[in-house]
């Protein structure tokens, strides 16, 4: 897209219609400032067929901000909306509304309770409690969902495949295959949820790390093309990166010339003083090819190398490849472990558009409008229970035992003194019989997961670099139980909700069931 | 993120690191000013799983070369390059290299040869080739895949459900599960592959078409809220959009209340002389609510209402719900083809991040290399022959049959004489021993697909329009055999190579294998 149509595509009006043709309902009808409270919740974890995440990693929440701040409607945009039309060729929207958007048309009326990025989120608790009037609440939406589903799943892939990769160094490298410019914020999930680099130069450097790479089979063909061979290709990048000299093997055959070739570059470099770093398998069987290459790396004394392992990884990709060579490199000679130290993982497609379940399915709910300095609760009374959102204001609480291992997530209404209950009720959250009660001895600690972090519009506290996200990211991953954490089926996490709100749910309901009736 | 860091993360430093490392050692080698040809193809029709693609729709393309129109290396992108370091401490790129990317580093010197934005396309075959100078052409491998991998994927998962809806009207409704600014691009590729229209504001606005849009469960929630009911909701809403009144009826209960208040507003419309334009259903069983909506629409007079269909839908599930009308409408009293004429299904999720296949496995390789006027033919080797890159410059035709129907596509070298020929050998792209002879009297029309679309940096012809794009994937999916079109195990389309291709890509295995050897 040209560059000077582009702001129009990325500011207020990155939205879909329909916010803004209720917010000129609620215009109408008087309601547009009235104090409303929105809650952002994801239903289900990704499940993305063969595997199945336990938990995810919540991350977005820093740019969702950076937009709201910088966003508003412009004339530009207001242009646009004045342009618009009915089917019988009205004015979609009045004057006297735009010119309300013109003045109000920002988030400065907005605050914001949200988990902080990099924790460990489950599914069916506000992960952000929005509150503010309703009309520009109700703007935000598609916004807000945009921003938070997309870098929560990606950050939720990126810890599954560090994980799997047994925390080894991983790269990111799917900017090639990311959804056009979601290539940015995917790099940033990326990093929050377990990528330590990333290939992508420009987001990289925005977010304070180094862009890291290799080179391509171009290269290589290159030189050959011109009658030279691989092994002058890789003279002539060995040339250039002395101490960045990472070689891509497999451009003709990995064992019987890009191996031997490379070797062949890291003798001259480390007559010169130089160390590689190693080399890139991209093609074939990568455990074996990796056993194989790198007996041939000890055996010229390379032992330190490192060998970057690339083509169409996943999570399971991985672990199979771990457990293989777990399983075959004993038999070389070579100490599995040791290879496995030495491993280095990009990923690109599976990480960046998180292969198997493309999309998180994070929803945005009223749950309360005000009513002079009490709540009303609203409620949508859905065909299934489930889906029926919890309502008021609550707060959210994470319990644990004295292993410091995280025992379940427990919602309760604002203002429960659950640190002076002597036993605290866990309701499962639609089925009316199945509740646990923990004593007090039995919980360690309890921390609350929802703080706030912007008041009216004004950002409260600094803003978290992604090294202090993935401190919180390892913290908190490494309170979960292991089955929590299994790649495939894991347990399930407890997410409860207290007597009170359990009770209060279902009076709403029963309420709501009378005026609708009458 | 932050406006003023945004330039960054999306001019020229949208790239992959190795692309620059690269272009550095080719700036060494003084092969940076070569002349070299690049070429674009996908591998593998996206396969979803349950079921799979027999073809893609070609997108992305205009938006790429709008790119690369506006885009070079500016002092801040040369800045940042200045200060990233090697493992040693050193300048990553040196000071002359950064020079001479600060005078030359644009597309100026790049030509393009391209499909057109949506047309039918296949596997394996190039769907765009680049010449230009080796150090750009390289340098441009991100982008280009970045643009037409994501654009390709959406448009082809807008055509299978487009086809699964019978042809009626499809919505965009995406933006919430997109991945983040991806949202832009992809609903640029919905609009092309088959959406008729999109909530998306701003970018369809910018595309040149209305955005679309009816209202969320927050608006019948709020009225509940303050003791109103749905039926005040939806009198509230059509008093505003009188000839655009249609309303979402599963806040409570679609058949017995959302349905029936729906009807008391509509009946309340026409008396006022308004037409209703129809409901929308979020939930449940939406075959068998849209059959029970549309017996009460009709029994009330609305038979020209609409009813929109949404919640996770995608082309398997958009073909069971017309087939259970098409089998379960007459028992209800309901011609089937006149309620599934006024359906229209909202899509999001399934559209925009092309569930099942969230990335199009599209590649950039390089081809050629100019050597004076004639060119030397660049090949990768790889263990899988069918990963072998066709060499040399290429043309691709379509053959059409009597029936003016695509029998297949063929790629040639430049300058056979194929409408010369009395008899065209298909060679089948790997296997030897497989290939088709057909006679000239079985070809009624060849088509010459790549066409030329830029001249070192400068566009030819106009800017076609996404309606102009919607024309030709309409011609092309008329030429297809409904055997390619199935939705689920479509009949392979065959794509070939000539005679004289075939040969020159085993000389030329064969000649890089000596290469390599001696």
């Amino acid at each position: 897209m040209r560059k000077d149509q582009q702001r129009l595509t990325q500011g207020m009006l990155f939205t879909d219609l329909y916010q803004l043709t209720m917010a000129q309902v609620y215009f109408r009808q008087g309601l547009h400032q009235k104090k409303v409270r929105f809650e952002y919740f994801y239903r289900r974890n990704p499940d993305y067929g063969l595997h199945q995440a336990g938990y995810c990693i919540f991350a977005g929440l820093e740019w969702l901000i950076e937009w709201m701040l910088e966003t508003k409607f412009q004339d530009e945009d207001l242009e646009v909306l004045r342009d618009l039309r009915t089917s019988s060729g009205e004015n979609l929207f009045a004057a006297d509304f735009l010119e309300w958007l013109k003045g109000a048309g920002d988030f400065s009326g907005i605050s914001l309770w949200a988990v902080a990025e990099g924790r460990v989120v489950h599914p069916n608790v506000p992960l952000i409690v929005v509150e503010g009037p309703f009309a520009m609440a109700q703007i935000l939406e598609t916004a807000l969902l945009n921003h938070l589903n997309y870098q929560t799943l990606v950050a939720t892939k990126a810890v599954r495949i560090k994980q799997a990769g047994m925390g080894k160094l991983l790269l990111d490298f799917g900017m090639r295959r990311a959804h056009e410019l979601g290539a940015i914020a995917g790099t940033r999930a990326a990093l929050i949820g377990g990528a330590d680099f990333s290939s992508n130069v420009g987001t990289s450097v925005v977010l304070g790390f180094p862009p890291k790479g290799t080179h391509s089979h171009s290269l290589v063909q290159a030189f050959m093309a011109i009658g030279e061979g691989e092994l002058s290709a890789f003279r002539a990048f060995a040339e250039i990166y002395p101490d960045d000299c990472l070689l891509l093997v497999d451009t003709i055959n990995t064992l019987h010339s890009g191996v031997p070739h490379a070797i062949k570059v890291f003798e001259e470099l480390r007559r010169k003083g130089h160390r590689p770093l190693g080399i890139r398998l991209d093609s074939g069987d990568l455990a074996y090819l990796s056993i194989q290459s790198y007996k041939m790396l000890c055996e010229a004394g390379f032992s330190e190398c490192h060998i970057v392992l690339s083509n169409q990884l996943d999570e399971l990709i991985i672990t199979q490849i771990i457990t293989q060579i777990q399983q075959e490199a004993p038999a070389a000679g070579i100490h599995p472990e040791q290879l496995i130290d030495h491993l280095i993982f990009g990923v690109g497609t599976s990480l960046i558009t998180s292969s198997g379940q493309s999309a998180l399915d994070g929803v945005y709910k009223l749950t309360a409008l005000a009513e002079g300095q009490s709540w009303r609760p609203a409620i949508k009374v859905s065909e299934t229970p489930a889906k029926t959102v919890n309502p008021g204001f609550k707060e959210l609480w994470r319990l644990y035992d004295q292993r410091k291992k995280a025992v379940g997530d427990l919602l309760c209404l604002q203002g429960e003194e659950l640190l002076a209950m002597e036993k605290i009720v866990l309701h499962h959250p639609v089925d009316p019989d199945r509740f646990r009660i923990l004593k007090k001895s039995e919980i360690a600690e309890m921390e609350k997961l929802l703080e706030p972090v912007l008041e009216n519009g004004r950002r409260l506290g600094n803003v978290p670099t992604i090294e202090a996200m993935r401190k919180r990211r390892q913290a908190d991953t490494s309170c979960l139980d292991l089955g929590v954490k299994r790649l495939i089926n894991p347990h399930i996490y407890h997410v409860s909700l207290s007597e009170k709100l359990w009770e209060l749910k279902h009076e709403v309901l029963r309420r709501q069931a009378r005026v609708n009736d009458s």
